[in-house]
């Protein structure tokens, strides 16, 4: 059993492209945290994965874009979202002031097993 | 497709027991949150889980006991720890003076598929 880690640690004061670290993986499921730092999907891009994706902002903020949705998704500290599969969506705006930490953890739902 | 929820969203003032909040739940995985408010695990008693178990602090502190260890496991904001299958553990304190949240994260470990 190894030492207990910390989710703000080592974060980055320069980010040139978004950081993912992988906290867990296995087959039914992955967790990552994710260090934004004013990063957004490119313009025209749309996230479209098979998997479900929960995923909550731990610092900063940001702004998602759900596909058919007239309106971002503003989320700050504590703010979770549920991203059915194939249910499209980007990353339309991060802080560039300061890291945006989220954790989102892919998973198998239950009504495609 | 819901609108977003916030973590620290309703947080009782008063905890007569921990509280659990269900996030998720499939087959494969349960994501909980628990709120603590000088909880711990009664005297004696140990956890002891099918699956593995992955837990962190977004609020608060707490000391978790892993049978065998010597010394709790202090955790503060965003320690986690990864907690597997019958590892036996206690959760030894909790903060009294605010509430603790944490994430934990029930999922079949790989080399158990």
């Amino acid at each position: 059993m190894s030492a207990s880690h910390n989710l703000f640690d080592d974060i980055p004061r320069e980010l040139p492209a978004e950081r993912i670290d992988v906290l867990l993986d296995t087959p039914g499921i992955r967790l990552e945290r994710i260090i934004s730092l004013g990063h957004a999907t490119p313009p025209g891009e749309w996230y479209d994965q098979a998997r479900d994706e929960w995923v909550v902002v731990l610092r900063g903020r940001a702004r998602v874009r759900i596909e058919g949705e007239t309106e971002d998704r503003a989320l700050g500290v504590g703010d979770h979202l549920l991203l059915r599969a194939h249910v499209r969506h980007r990353v339309e705006w991060t802080d560039s002031a300061g890291p945006t930490v989220w954790l989102a953890l892919h998973y198998q739902s239950s009504d495609r097993a």
